[in-house]
């Protein structure tokens, strides 16, 4: 196996083994830079069918140096303590259960998981579910507000990027708002850098001669995240009602994230106050004064947060890839695992 | 006068002579960039204090070729035709009238004539308004909504970039809204990109350095166009009432505005076919099919309008130098002066 | 026929009939651009196979508005008089034959007909060539100095786009330097913007995602064009012995094209004069100033190319669909007609 | 000093204080990006006289979650071990002295020490130079070429980004081709990142609304960076009679620079063996196979260079300020107190 895994502290009694199932993609791509230096992980096996061979440097620049090579699947024989899964949708829901049976912890960053309504799941993903048991028993990653559970858990859902951003932002304010007996109802306007698109080379929008000088919305029709994110505003901020109008849209940068939120008929809760009480005292998400704006500047290449209020808006800035789907998997890890919460996350 | 003065058709009945206050901004070059070509302008003064005797080519990389340099201010004895306002707020309010006392038209891309309710202007701009009486005759030039009073006008207040926008995409669905007996409630989220903050070099954060890969909310406390927007859904959609929280972002783009609105319990009226019924016969507005975005890349450059709708969501994009600013007031002078109403504009 | 052809100007006695093969690539939409606003010509059809019976207006958002759709090829009975190619390699050379035949004049954006040696071509482009009494009767299209070859010409190569930009800079120098009897030693540092490498979705590397924050040199171990400008120096500044060292470069930006050149050895020949007295009377080339460096933004869109000098560097701007592809065979074409050089070009 | 003082280790025997000069700039905050988290910096005290009591996160969105503050000056009890400059010409000579004679290090990111002939030094600076002792004996820092003298060194004169670009692709080759008693000649085409210039908000040109869509050369008169590079030659190459032909551009990117060398006339010598033999035991450089180029996106953020190498063509990729400016003088005050190379630089 040698060239295929980065054994980068050889006598940690703590450290793990893990394997990035994808690793050729973006988000792929953002796993393997976090845990290629995280303290407790003692090796990497990158997976690519297509790749397999190939220098990891060579399909990410940003891991110039790295000795890794792409491996077509995991070894019969390797030792794996932690699986992530950064592939299409149905590939998770496939392979997922014969690492849980090896004893593995298995960290989806696709789709397949999120959602416990499999019939919500079939509407938006087109096919029934494969395994609808491990979706029942799957946790939904949202780190800030599932500590506990991902603690106690084999099987997590990473959240997808618009929903991580949009939960962030929305949570703690729907929640003071079901407190006060109050509909919850949010405008939600959302931008992407195009890296969340994934490797797509064969969508020409994406390319740069294309997208670089453009700026559009999208999935008008409605965007796949949507029911996550009302079946989080339900799990977590106890608001089983609220209403979602959300647009998403390419901005002309490959990475980043930012949401602007408006919360209809909220004028008797402070959404600064509620996001500012929630995550005092999170390591990664910073809520600015209010009436600042996030930058997108500040998170870029980073796994943090970094959010602002003012009057009924709510704002949020996350790195798509750092903190929206590669980054919070790795958070997570770090929480079901028990390591430190950042380690391993560029900050 | 000289060189600083292009005649492109010598000999014409109908051409009139131009001048250009404010010529070196960016309001200012995309003027010149259109009157320079347009066929019934003989001449135009572009007038620069800062820049007085420099080409224009250097200020404007885009009018490489001209030989036309920066006046001080308009000759004495230049007769004058039109007299277009690309400065700062407090400029055209005290110079406008003896423009017009002199027989020109004048239009102005500044804020000065912008607000009929002077308490309001008042408010946005810190200092009372110098000439009520202009301010009270002026026309407010959205051209497709005012065209009859465009055309009898010698003193036109041009809509801000973002007005323009938001008011293209709302006017139509608002006039549906009112004559429905419906309240109107408007989110509008707006990124523009950073040309629209003027060639204000004193800002950092209008840097390449800051603002390429970056991206914020600002004017969280509230927008001096909110202002005219809800003047003029009152005056071109008889709905006096509206209400509207709109958000504008920093676009990573030299140049482009891109508006999302949402109307908010618009459940019955079909926002897609008000906004096809309003500009189904305007040269420079296009709707998109049903569902489907309007794209930056299609207006870049250009004065025409792109507008599109899904459900209970707007969308338009305009250039905010080639239709917001400089090409509206074009535009506007066109219907002034009878001329083709797209004439000398980039489309 | 109908809907695939703009017929701009009905009863124009001096208009042609053009066709556009390849027309959903990023030359073809360029070339389409032009042709639609063209003054003498009466109609354009857009072909392209895998795109057919779609309108323009959606692979090309700068022609919204367009009510072309592409056709899957010329209608039979289409009377055609200008036939542009914007194709791979080898489509120009199987088809041109029959469009001769038929009476069309013949301009080709690939690199078909560009090398007088077909082992040269050969070399390059891996297969021999299938037309070589065609390739020995095309006239090398670089306007500036090819103007009476091509006023006589049906068959038209046009050059590439770093072809254009470097032999723009290098002709007027290079034929001094051989008129004094000395050697020339040319090495260029190119860059260009990514529609340049065409609209091939394939290549990750071209995706925003990555090219939009990259910059790197490619094609080290020699670039297709140095054949072609080898032989340009050779037949138009009668310096056979040429040696040119060309790097070029990913520019991350969509549309653009910028040559730096080093004459070495170059002391006593006044590279900035050899320019200026080139271009004087040129209506698409500009020269500036001694010591001022051309800028991109200044050509970007246009069929304008801007050079500049300094000591014995020559640089030069071009955009390359807008000068380097699109706009140089529409150039062609008019002067192959006998319209105005500049007609339907962005200038 | 309280806030304005960030010690992150608390008992750390071997650990420093420092001080950054000018931290308000872009190279001032990339040393408080790489100071704040170095192990053996205890404390870093950030000065900025026109932002003294401003929270560094508001300067520098990267440093978001910061609790820094910017002090007018370093406090007068304050114990500083290493002093970094961050300022324009003429700061540093004036003020190192008396941090020298205060038992401090200190490294000048500004031009004021990097010439040894003083009259060069005032031919490009304009002035005399006003510590001639001083210059005498500091230490050029370019860390892979001069890590002994560093390393007994008080006075770093950290080389400017152009410089060291430029000197890692030229050095090994110029000793080879100097050993080979052949003469050096080289043409170096750069391209750099807008923050290059500085946070100079006055430069229209800086502006993203003008350098988002630009690309030109600048400096066409000569570049100050061409004397220390020859200098670096002469001294490290033992090449004194070097010629160097150096054009600079402007990239529309915030960070990254790139050089192009061409090695003319140095047929004899094998760049790429000279390049991988030379840097084959360097942590923070990195050479590609033969033939393939070097990418900006590999290093931008890093303290790393890629180099590349391709017949007599040599490449080299650095970020212009984590590696060419700020990045270089931690390097270079790690190899001074001893430390590991590498501490605190981002890789």
């Amino acid at each position: 196996m040698g060239g295929e895994t980065a054994r980068s502290h050889s006598n940690m009694s703590s450290s793990i083994q893990a394997a990035i199932i994808g690793a050729r993609g973006y988000v792929g791509g953002e796993l393997l830079h976090c845990l290629a230096r995280h303290p407790q992980v003692g090796g990497v096996i990158p997976c690519s069918a297509s790749a397999a061979g190939s220098p990891v440097a060579e399909a990410h620049p940003r891991l110039a140096g790295s000795e890794l090579k792409f491996a077509a699947a995991v070894p019969a024989d390797a030792q794996v303590d932690a699986v992530f899964f950064a592939t299409p949708p149905r590939v998770a829901m496939a392979e997922a259960g014969r690492w849980l049976a090896a004893g593995a912890k298995v960290f989806d960053c696709s789709p397949d998981f999120r959602l416990k309504d499999l019939g919500v799941w079939e509407k938006w993903y087109g096919e029934g579910h494969a395994s609808p048991e491990l979706a029942a028993k799957s946790v939904y990653g949202l780190v800030e507000h599932a500590r506990e559970e991902i603690a106690g858990a084999d099987l997590v859902a990473v959240p997808g990027c618009y929903a991580t951003a949009i939960q962030l932002a929305a949570v703690p304010v729907a929640r003071a708002l079901a407190a006060a007996g109050q509909e919850v109802s949010i405008v939600a306007d959302c931008v992407s850098g195009t890296s969340g698109a994934g490797r797509s080379a064969g969508r020409d929008e994406l390319l740069l001669a294309e997208a670089g000088g453009n700026y559009q919305a999208y999935a008008l029709a409605g965007h796949r995240h949507s029911a996550e994110i009302l079946q989080g505003l339900a799990a977590h901020a106890a608001c089983p009602g609220a209403a979602l109008r959300f647009v998403p849209h390419l901005l002309p940068l490959p990475r980043g994230m930012f949401a602007t939120l408006h919360f209809i008929g909220a004028a008797e809760v402070d959404v600064h106050a509620a996001l500012a009480a929630a995550y005092k005292d999170e390591a990664l998400v910073e809520v600015l004064a209010a009436g600042r704006s996030p930058q997108l500047a500040a998170v870029t290449g980073t796994a943090r947060a970094q959010l602002g209020a003012a009057g009924s808006v709510g704002l949020c800035a996350i790195d798509n890839l750092g903190k929206g789907a590669a980054g919070q998997a790795v958070q997570a890890c770090n929480v079901a695992f028990g390591f430190s919460e950042t380690a391993g996350l560029p900050c």
